[in-house]
């Protein structure tokens, strides 16, 4: 019994991921508007009744896939993450990790933005889906405190770290940029630089 | 007789301005699909025959204003620019200029996103859009062999300089940033620190 209970929650999982797999796919082919219950459902080799015993209606089909990807994200940035390491270390990781999240997972960042882009973005706690990220921000917080970075806005850690982080790891905005180690060594140190205070600023 | 021709000029560059103008209205309100010539002539008061007088096509139309918007946004970023100044005082100024033109033509630069972002952008050559700024990047070039600013791709330049600017300057992309006499000049500085090379790495 336990066995089959076992085996129903694991088809259940298959069939949803299905779902998102084929609702991904769909959306970032056709958009938002074009991607029809039906066609998801066709897409993703189930009856259109399967999708709405595992989600109310389209929309929250397309919200619960943006939080789940928000999740994805936010967990293989955050991997080990250590809130005693210094600054710069944490620094480096996060960005390498985020990176490499974003490089590999185009299908999944795209929908995420055309999602943000969308009139369903304004369904979503932006905010909350951020939430997993608090202890990087934080360690920045403490890091202002400390004189180590820059006391800066929200906006200015945004436009000189996570965006560039973000377009150049995807091929579809980073232009010519190649994807060396160099290269991402590079952009993490441009990204440090623009954030850290020069330290003989504060020496006597 | 030359005046009469004066002024026949005058009423065509009005109407051509007429025509510019009620485009980028359009062209943001509805997108470019739906801008079409008889739209654009209610819009812009004239006939759509007058707008054939001046452009072949609808196509012809909107790339003409892209590259005029274009024009616009490098003489303004690059007004009074002198290569012979120092490299950071030039790219203070260059910045500043550029963050200026952005944020008080939202209405262009909207147009000019969603031209590069459209299949209109195939049809005309970037690289020459961007000609009016290469006194800048030779500057910034130089600097590089001069060991001021970080030898980096054009595309680590775009991530760390230029999109900032474009995003921070942009309200509709800015988040909560405040248009400060203080934060614009944060902002130059960790846009500068992101490109710069630390001096003392280089003393013996």
């Amino acid at each position: 019994m336990i066995i089959y209970l076992y085996d129903m929650r694991l088809q259940d999982e298959n069939k949803k991921e299905a779902i998102f797999d084929a609702t991904i796919k769909l959306v970032n082919e056709v958009g938002f508007a074009a991607a029809s219950v039906a066609k998801i459902a066709k897409e993703a080799n189930v009856s259109p009744a399967t999708i709405y015993i595992y989600f109310r209606n389209k929309e929250d089909l397309l919200i619960s896939i943006f939080l789940e990807i928000n999740k994805k994200k936010t967990s293989a940035s955050m991997e080990g993450f250590d809130g005693s390491s210094p600054l710069k270390e944490s620094f480096r990781k996060f960005w390498y990790l985020s990176f490499k999240f974003i490089s590999q997972n185009e299908d999944l960042l795209q929908y995420h933005d055309q999602f943000l882009s969308s009139p369903y973005s304004e369904l979503v706690d932006v905010t909350q889906s951020v939430d997993g990220f608090q202890p990087f921000l934080s360690a920045l917080e403490s890091g202002a405190a400390e004189k180590i970075i820059k006391k800066v806005d929200f906006s200015l850690l945004k436009a000189f770290v996570f965006l560039p982080l973000g377009t150049l790891a995807n091929t579809r905005t980073s232009g010519n940029f190649k994807m060396t180690h160099q290269n991402i060594e590079t952009a993490i140190e441009m990204a440090w630089d623009a954030i850290r205070l020069e330290r003989n600023e504060f020496l006597p």
